[in-house]
């Protein structure tokens, strides 16, 4: 897969990309990434990217110049359709389905603006792709950017080793992780449950289960409701909502 | 306000706290950044910091002590009762709300985890707040954490300079921004909507206030119904759904 961050900060990126899932991911040359700075597809002198909003208004606009010209280049040398991805507070909110998604393409490129807006033109005429994280604002598109592009790096075939397993993966089943213990069994007085020094494996099993949709019971229901429970997890649920 | 980052990945943070928003928090002195790595808290002679769960599976699991140790040895030195955040995707889905929450905090402490899960003991008792920022998953905590910094930095007092408004600010009126328009009018057959070019305030503003009214009713309309609208944005809504 190739990514390619289209933005006004470039040096936001090294740190993110030569480390960790990132650096492994082009080592083992399942992924390659580009940071391209498209001030430098600015046609004019003075390399200008953004302008005054029409019709009046604070801040400032990101032009349709620089922003289609420097797609427009990677689209041409591009062996394949490349997604346009603009991340963005009016964007769909990004979730594992689109990671998934994502994976599952040959070429991606993110266009990260900067206290700016962009121009609508760039939006409905030059991105295939809006997609925000959340509810909340931010400075640029560079860190939601790097973001989604780690979500789905670590997804692509060879990338996680078994060092790395999808031990945090709690969308994956539908569920959130059930509680971890390592050692040592007794911390200052704060102590490993009981049944996990057991050995027994049948019953961790059956307490990781029921963990698991005891926390997603707390803390987030909405995912309980969208996923198809076995009789066993019914039955967990009616013991949860006998004893509040 | 302080923000300390606990990571095993320190040289990911370098680049994006010293770019833009969070460089110039620490110019104007409203923010400072310290980056630890607590395998340096690590008690045994190898530096580890993780372990095999207890009850078998896959993956590490982060052992209490060198969080607990590094966590503490920042509560001591500092001069507020910090707010230890965890940042994993069994916590409280991250907002704009949250975001005001914590710029009112003195002092911020972050715990990254990476590829391993978190020693639960951690959990209960060392951790404020758990914190996700959305349902996928991630490598590590590091990106998120610098997301919610980002967020929560830029609302602090003197950060954001007239000259970045906050024209992103989809979140702060319920509302999705409206389109925006930069010049040229034309741009290869691409126009700007009349109205924009018209001068006339009274009908730009109304304009804005129904096209942003429009993309959140077409594209997010979880958030109408969490506002209260007034009786013009209750007609638009009214001509939307006949035209439809």
């Amino acid at each position: 897969m190739r990514i390619d961050f289209l933005t006004l900060f470039p040096e936001m990126f090294h740190g993110v990309l030569n480390s960790s899932i990132m650096k492994k991911a082009q080592e083992k040359e399942a992924a390659e990434f580009r940071v391209i700075n498209f001030r430098e597809y600015s046609d004019n002198k003075h390399q200008t990217v953004d302008d005054y909003p029409y019709g009046g208004g604070a801040g400032m606009v990101l032009k349709p110049q620089p922003v289609f010209d420097a797609v427009n280049a990677i689209k041409k040398e591009s062996d394949s359709e490349p997604k346009i991805i603009l991340v963005c507070p009016q964007g769909k909110t990004f979730d594992q389905k689109k990671a998934e998604e994502l994976a599952d393409t040959r070429h991606l490129v993110f266009i990260c603006g900067h206290y700016e807006g962009y121009d609508e033109r760039i939006r409905q005429h030059l991105v295939t792709d809006e997609i925000s994280i959340g509810d909340f604002v931010l400075t640029g598109g560079e860190l939601p950017s790097m973001v989604i592009a780690d979500s789905v790096v670590r997804l692509l075939p060879g990338v996680l080793g078994n060092e790395q397993s999808p031990i945090l993966d709690s969308f994956s089943s539908g569920m959130l992780e059930h509680p971890q213990y390592t050692r040592p069994a007794d911390y200052n007085g704060l102590k490993v449950p009981d049944i996990l020094l057991s050995g027994n494996h049948r019953k961790i099993d059956d307490w990781r289960a029921r963990e698991s949709l005891k926390r997603t019971w707390e803390r987030r229901p909405d995912l309980i409701e969208k996923t198809a429970l076995t009789d066993q997890q019914k039955m967990w649920l009616k013991e949860f909502e006998s004893t509040t």
